[in-house]
């Protein structure tokens, strides 16, 4: 049985659950309590060792970071969200990275200053949030320019590419990032919302666990 | 041919280079002056649609994120570096993420401030520094911890992981990172750095191109 460890405002757990709801897998998710540092006790380091989340573990195997166990669980299915082919797959890497890297850091930014920090009692970093949007107003119109050119994010067909990205600015609306100049962005997030594997981790981000 | 666009003080842009060097592919090295703006200019842009280094060109294919044009470079030359293993694939892949994701972002923020700052004429953030050292005090003991356990970072052989932790790690002296609490990280680099993959890059981070 496949085991999820994750938190629900964690982007990439819910791009792990959200990818294991579209491939149709069995799975038991584990929501760690994150405020009370659930993820930074000694069960869960044995899974990431710097209690990082999502981990899952499937029968001997654990694993974390979210594209790794992404192309895991695709690859183990035999997905074509992460096809076979060379250049499909390196086109797929390149933006799962991008998205992870940059995309993610910039987000992380932003969440953990307008959403987190208050919530938590942390002070908040102004310059590291205006870095943060500032962040964002370069690189959501790449993404917005490759939904242009392409119906999913690495070409035609749905990769987990797209699960991550959906997953990764799902926050939006919670910590006021403004979409409305990203036309493209808009309608390939609004055909993919309402699809069953969305709205089995949730309606909308930050709904409990 | 394959052609690779990136700046010498480029980490990801220094790994691709030895990957390539480590495969013994023949290659052609572009070195951008990203002082003057070069990665910005709309030659680049073409390649990288936010100017970001690396970015290859090899025959059609135009492919960037360090992560992604190395498995790519593996998988076409059919290199171990990258097996075609599920779970072998999985690990490298979970630690090259854990690496660019975390490790990379950590030596961002030092870099920037310590080095890049500085030369650029723009302010240092000492909040943004004092977070990059905190991040690096709680991420680099998991990377001392697993080559204490294996003698490369996912596994008993060398692989991508291994370059795109070599490449990440290599400003530390330059920007007064001390490695010394990390003997199996100091003992690892140690047996990697006068091998001739990445003496064909540079002697020493920050070397001129």
């Amino acid at each position: 049985m496949l085991n999820i460890y994750g938190f629900h405002l964690s982007q990439p757990s819910n791009a792990v659950r959200m990818l294991a709801n579209a491939l149709g897998l069995e799975f038991e998710y584990h929501e760690l309590n994150a405020p009370e540092g659930e993820h930074r006790a000694p069960e869960h380091i044995k899974r990431h060792p710097v209690g990082k989340m999502p981990a899952i573990e499937d029968g001997d195997v654990t694993l974390f970071e979210s594209t790794a166990i992404m192309k895991y669980l695709c690859k183990k299915a035999g997905s074509d969200m992460y096809p076979d082919d060379l250049i499909k797959q390196a086109k797929i890497d390149q933006w799962c990275s991008f998205v992870s890297v940059h995309v993610y850091m910039a987000y992380g930014r932003v969440v953990f200053n307008r959403l987190l920090a208050p919530q938590l009692g942390f002070p908040v970093d102004e310059t590291s949030l205006a870095a943060g949007e500032e962040f964002l107003e370069r690189f959501l119109p790449a993404i917005d320019q490759q939904l242009g050119s392409s119906k999913y994010l690495a070409g035609d067909s749905l990769s987990i590419a797209d699960i991550l990205l959906l997953a990764t600015i799902d926050p939006s609306e919670a910590v006021g990032i403004d979409l409305k100049k990203y036309p493209n962005l808009i309608a390939w997030r609004e055909a993919l919302v309402p699809q069953a594997f969305y709205q089995d981790v949730h309606a909308f981000f930050g709904q409990a666990a």
